[in-house]
């Protein structure tokens, strides 16, 4: 299949430089960190004033692609990969939606980082109520992992 | 900057044969559509089942990747692409959530598709409440649009 070329739009600065030290997921954490845009971009940041939160795209540049099938904090259980929101993945592409706490140009100061200091953003896009709510989601394995009791914290997965 | 190279791990048949055709947003329509992924990918898809809600990351193959100002639904005015949802942006990629209404191998048959026939798929992971839901998100800019009256559908949003 033919192949598609990102280019990345920025990098993030977070206050973790080893991957043991990252968390599992943004929020759990609440760490804070600074996305830095590529300054060409400034204009495509038009009305991101008054945007409250932000899905980051980004790429995971040290991952395994070829891995799938993963352990999680969740259990012992191997799972694959696409039921996880494991980094290590064919196009290793995070999601992670952070607060926006104070935008400074092409700067924006943001809080639940989760991802290596240095990390390339790819894309950023506003998290909307009205697209992007699904209360009545459901992660089977997820919640039998939990129902085992494997004391992992309810907020923690890859 | 370094750039990455992604490779699609499946394509998307859904009923827009045409960009006109589709709508700005998936759950606005409601309308299904077949997710094939890569039979060698399969192992991948373990766990699936009980997952009722996934993020398709689409690569929107026909996007014009220079435009970093945009008018969308909303109203008139020009918007910076970073705070709307436009397909056109650097990195063309392409963020909704699916249902997953049956999962037959690697074929996957989900409702809420947003896409062109064909589209490639890049990535797909599980919604999860824990991680994924922020209802205190705002949108500012779209307030304000609504504010207006412009009799755009609530739900409407590049």
């Amino acid at each position: 299949m033919k192949h598609f070329r990102i280019t990345p739009i920025g990098i993030i600065h977070t206050p973790f430089k080893r991957m043991d030290e990252c968390p599992h997921q943004g929020r759990e954490r609440g760490a804070e960190g600074e996305v830095i845009l590529d300054e060409r971009l400034l204009p495509a940041l038009k009305n991101l004033e008054g945007v409250t939160h932000l899905f980051l795209l980004t790429f995971f540049h040290l991952a395994d692609r070829h891995r799938l099938q993963t352990v999680t904090p969740h259990g012992p259980e191997i799972r694959g990969t696409f039921a996880t929101r494991s980094p290590h993945r064919p196009n290793p592409i995070g999601l992670t939606v952070v607060e926006i706490l104070k935008i400074n140009g092409y700067r924006l100061h943001v809080r639940g980082v989760d991802c290596l200091d240095g990390t390339p953003i790819i894309d950023i896009k506003p998290y909307v109520t009205d697209i992007d709510l699904f209360p009545q989601a459901v992660t089977g394995w997820v919640k039998k992992s939990k129902n085992k009791g494997r004391g992992m914290p309810k907020s923690i997965l890859y």
